[in-house]
């Protein structure tokens, strides 16, 4: 694939399209918009949107300050709202045919040349790879992927010789620092890259610049770098296959599925690029058909995207990821417009459009808004979903559990990905639930407060490390109060969890199935999780059985990291009288302490309010359990988490052994109405029946109906045979890795 | 007033209407509506949707469940369920002339007429005065006020034996437990009585029963009761007057602006039965002029109440309230309606009614519905305001200020309100604050989850004393860790803070000065609150002057009850290692100390992000001060309270003293845009000039214009005098008790 795109390139290399502007937007683009203005209200009130915002911003002048701070500060925010604004002027200036929105654009890109080559490296020196506008390469290219398409916007407005002293004095220098210049930066595998790459990528065919064009697509020649060297997050900065550039950047992070390795926070981040200079290959050079490499990955990509998200359109944490981020985000805007455009125009896209309203300013958006006006959008239906890791696929995944109605969707998301580059966390077999969007059961995300200037810059802060990445801030197991891989990145990176079986066809009960052999190499670990739909239940209940198996007696915590209030629970408790942290490393330092709770033999429960319904877990208790509920923000000097709850099931001193809980949301509070409706559980008692090396099996029953039971075979050459067992004096046969059947 | 209304009662109660409906629906109200039906579609809408619940009700069956339950248990949600079906079914068989839902009233009254008389008291033994359907007499009186409206609307579907038979099992033995056999109920002045009065006023004016609406208006006998007894909030269970009845409960509660003296969560629980029993006497005894008593108290206090909350509706937090409740609730909906009906057809009401989307089923809802269709709703709007308290408004009050612009709504809040009888606080010069509807300095409210039943049956719980009610729990100034009048509640009910004066105009900045001399007897306490509108700022600010006068040196906290999470702070700062309570009594046992400060001299500042905005508090230091940072949940061994945060500004062995901050808004993060906007704050420096008994004069001065210089006259005498002082070098004249002016 990689050398079919290469002769298709050189073999076209004359034929490049002089037309400009033919990046993003594209002169085919520009007639058919303005001979239809005024005609797609959705397109024409956003044009408007954009020209106020610019116009203000012309009105304010062009403002250029010598880089100093980092982001959040002054001279970050300036220059990235710079860019944004120079994309979005060029962009006026071709729909509207006004040369104020050109001059604009040349008299800032002038402003920039006339200090470019003389800025030092950026003063803030926190980056493994220093910017010279920002703190890190990063941000400058971020820059140069929005300016370019200015650029190309206002070429044809320049004179040859005008446009000969912007890239002599700007665009090929500063296409040359982010890559030559800084080689760690430009030839990894990892998003960073990504965006450097687009950047020179897009920037060379502008300016039909065939050594950056090849530069951006295949990396450069890998020297003397060092290949051991870290970057800020301690992620590797060479990628192992040494392979590097636009296309080995398209290969390697993404599955064939489309599920990108860092996780979808950093993928809505870095889609950008992708799908920036992928258009713009596709416009300049056809005959690369890019849209198809790798069997259409970049496209299937969004698709993928899109699925990772809750009702209201926020992504689920898995990685390094901050919270509230949504397909609001301006990527996402692009991503969805592109993927219609340039895709397979699936109307369920343009409801996504509809309700980001905002729309690129370009041929895909207009088509876009154009649908949208004639009643073309579908819902976009959002199933159970199940996305392979890995460049082949096959390097564990994600799934999605979705059941309920829409207005009550129940979302249990699964991860047991590979690590994920230097944005993974230490949670193999991990989940974490979603009810109506709001977090029940919470993945914490990361420690970083993006942009905010006062937090370190607005960067990573040493929490994430010491907190957010450990196995313990993860409702996944913990023994030995060490994490995954004891939280060696090598390691993790060279496992990845397997599927056991899964069945999440959507319709009534759904489950999945994962194993762990190599996180603590003595306790292979497995999980199943099933998402019980039940005419017994209010809403779907979340069954988790998770099995360790161990020769040797050692210690196991099983969080649940909840939100909410504790009404009530059956079990003894004393709350502490003073608090000390539970421990001294491995993200135990930073848990306060509030509490224990010695659970009484067989079925416990524990209730908690949250925004206004109910939720109950109930747990089946070993001899050996401890309930310890905490509080995160101890060893916090810089207020930087969250002060968070969790409840810790703890069992010491044991060797192969089985968790079962059961996850129950239920009733509903108003404080405008003070009514409290259905506020206890419906489940009555979970019975453990049997639980050897090949079986578990357990009955639930309800306070009203019959008992449910449920069989699990655990033995991988036992998923398609057929069992038949004994159990309470009765033949219980079946066939498949689970049965679940009423009792009667 | 209670002479004239008592001879017109007697003059003319041969003259009573007989006809039925006549209590909340009126026959007239009837043929009106019936004649409108499928022409006001807000009232028909409404009805179709009533109709959809009840009939799902009857479909059910009528459920009469031996008393056994608390609150948010099953039997008393039934009950309760049942008395709100049954008023909805009496007004749906008089608007749809349907005699279904007669049947249905008619076949509950049988039933529960059949059990009254042989139930015994409710078995659960928590009230003062335990009901014989619930567990307090409370929530009997709530039942008949409501059973009340659909006897009336049955009344002539039954026979007179029918009727016979209902009044003498049912009502007037009703009527009679909840007074003759309860007085320490039904003689209080306070809302348990409101109710007690109101339920058998009703019920007597339906059955025309003399003695009953005699007992409702004016009491029992006072007899020989136990002058000193106690309720279970530790209330007053006799008035000190010895007055009773529901006459001298209007009398004595509500100051002549409509200030109801418990507080608007109780207002607004009281204000049902308060205008229920209104309504009912001026349908049946229209000379009563009932809406004209105390210069029509009534109805201010619905324009009293309406004007106590913040943007979303929802009540200000004053004295015992739980979060959340607002004017959207069941109360509100009939207040807005009536006041409108029966007051002075204000089109303001009209927008609050259409925003509660609900009206109630008789002549006043019908005329809101009629006036919203018709197009005559008018903004409510809310300005700033001044409620005196006490029965002849002469015994403090609540100033609200105002400012900003509609989206971006300042609500500052302050109390220097008598005590509140048993729901009242030691909150003396206390003040919160509400920036678009969230709370920026909170007041705790009430510790209680309302018809919870896992939470102490829905009842109060012990933190509510504990906690919720201490001057810690509060912002305003705490010596030596000991509340107010000693958290004697006699001591506390004997006093009440002074304005001593305001300028409120809604147009600049606002200002409003309280004293307090009592709660600590040697320290006479006098705040100052600015809150100042200023092109400099991007929002108001709020400045306070806090003066405590003492001849010895002691300790003061003064407390900021903030939400969200530390982004910066520029003086020195240590966190705990371990986690103790900050104290052992007076709310301080709750407080776990997380971290203290030592303030550098003069100016610092501590920042937040809340809800993506931030807010930086900034303060200037005594030499004496330490900040302490506090979490509650300390001793709460039933997590009963919440853990929220806390800055107290400490300072430690000071005679006289003053307290000056700034209190600023600024800025915006979004975690979807990624950007950070004005996150640091606009003010510089605040330099105390001047403190003596007489003068505060202090300086601020702003990162970009002029310094403001603002002087305050602290004596009483000085209010209207002229002042010239030297300050700086500089002769500063002014008139009155303040001066803000910009520095040259």
């Amino acid at each position: 694939m990689r050398l079919l795109l290469l002769v298709f390139i050189f073999s076209s290399i004359n034929l490049y399209s002089q037309d400009h502007p033919n990046l993003i937007l594209t002169a085919a683009a520009v007639d058919n918009i303005r001979e239809n203005l005024g005609k797609v209200p959705m397109f024409d009130n956003y044009v408007a949107t954009v020209q106020e915002e610019v116009d203000a911003e012309i009105k304010e002048g062009v403002i250029v300050p010598i880089p100093k701070d980092m982001a959040g500060g002054y001279t970050h925010e300036r220059h990235k709202r710079n860019f944004f604004m120079l994309q979005k002027a060029g962009a006026l200036y071709q729909i509207l045919d006004d040369t104020k929105y050109a001059e604009y654009v040349k008299e800032s890109l002038f402003e920039y040349a006339r200090i470019y080559k003389s800025l030092p490296i950026h003063p803030q020196p926190r980056s493994y790879a220093r910017g010279k506008l920002f703190w890190q390469c990063l941000n400058d290219s971020n820059w140069l992927v929005y300016v370019s398409q200015a650029y190309d916007c206002i070429y044809t407005f320049l004179t040859k010789p005008e446009r000969r002293h912007l890239e002599e004095e700007l665009f090929r220098p500063y296409a040359d620092y982010l890559s030559k210049e800084n080689p760690q930066f430009f030839n990894r595998i990892h998003n960073h890259s990504t965006w450097g790459n687009a950047a020179v990528g897009m920037i060379g065919l502008v300016m039909n610049d065939k050594e950056l064009i090849e530069r951006a697509l295949y990396g450069l020649p890998l020297g003397d770098m060092d290949a051991t060297a870290r970057d800020n997050d301690g992620g590797r900065i060479l990628d192992e296959s040494g392979k590097a550039g636009f296309l080995a950047n398209i290969d390697d992070p993404f599955s064939p599925d489309g599920y990108y390795t860092e996780g979808p926070y950093y993928q809505r981040y870095t889609m950008y690029p992708y799908l920036l200079l992928a258009v713009s290959l596709h416009n300049k050079i056809p005959e690369s058909k890019i849209f198809e490499f790798k069997e259409g990955v970049l496209l299937k990509a969004v698709n993928a995207l899109l699925n990772l998200t809750d009702v209201d359109g926020e992504f689920f944490l898995l990685n390094d990821a901050q919270k509230g981020m949504s397909y609001f985000s301006r990527e996402l805007v692009s991503a969805v417009d592109i993927a219609y455009y340039y895709g397979d125009q699936d109307p369920g896209l343009l409801s996504i459009a509809a309700r980001q309203a905002k729309i690129t300013l370009d041929g895909a958006g207009f088509a876009v808004a154009q649908a949208i006006e004639t009643g073309k959008a579908k819902p976009f239906n959002k199933k159970s979903i199940e996305l392979a890791d890995g460049p082949k696929g096959n390097k564990g995944g994600v799934s999605i559990i979705r059941s309920g109605t829409p207005n009550d969707e129940f979302n249990l998301v699964t991860k047991y990905t590979m690590h994920g580059n230097s944005h993974g966390h230490f949670d193999k077999l991990s989940h974490s639930l979603f009810f109506r969007g709001e977090e029940i059961l919470q993945d914490y995300g990361l420690a970083r407060f993006v942009n905010i200037d006062q937090k370190n810059g607005g960067g990573y802060l040493k929490e994430n490390t010491s907190w957010a990445k450990q196995t313990i801030a993860h409702n996944t197991l913990v023994i030995n109060e060490t994490s995954h891989f004891d939280g060696d990145f090598d390691m993790s990176s060279r496992h990845h969890p397997e599927k056991f079986f899964s069945d999440v066809s959507s319709n009534g009960s759904q489950i999945i199935s994962i194993q762990e052999r190599n996180a603590y190499p003595e306790t292979p670990l497995h999980r199943t999780l099933i998402v019980l739909e039940d005419p017994r239940l209010e809403h779907s209940l979340l069954l988790d059985v998770f099995k360790a198996d161990s020769k040797t007696p050692q210690q196991y915590d099983l969080p649940f990291h909840y939100f909410g209030q504790i009404m009530t629970h059956d079990f003894q408790m004393n709350s502490s009288v003073s608090l000390s942290p539970l421990g001294t490393d491995n993200g135990y330092q930073h848990l306060w302490k509030i509490a224990s709770g010695k659970p009484k033999e067989g079925f416990n429960q524990l209730s908690w309010l949250y925004n206004n319904h109910f939720v109950t877990l109930s747990l089946v208790a070993d001899k050996q359990d401890e309930y310890i509920f905490t509080m995160l923000g101890a060893n916090d000097p810089n207020f930087n988490l969250r002060n968070d709850k969790t409840l810790l099931v703890r069992r010491q001193n044991t060797a192969s052994t089985l968790f079962i809980s059961a996850l129950e949301i239920h009733g509903s509070y108003s404080p405008v109405s003070e009514l409290s409706i259905n506020s206890t559980s419906t489940l009555k008692n979970i019975v453990l029946l049997l639980s050897t090396d090949s079986y578990v099996i357990f009955n639930i029953s309800f306070k009203t109906g019959k008992d449910l039971q449920i069989a699990l075979a655990t033995e991988n050459n036992s998923k398609t045979k057929k069992h038949s067992l004994t159990i309470e004096g009765e033949t219980v046969e079946w066939k498949g890795p689970y049965l679940l059947r009423d009792k009667q």
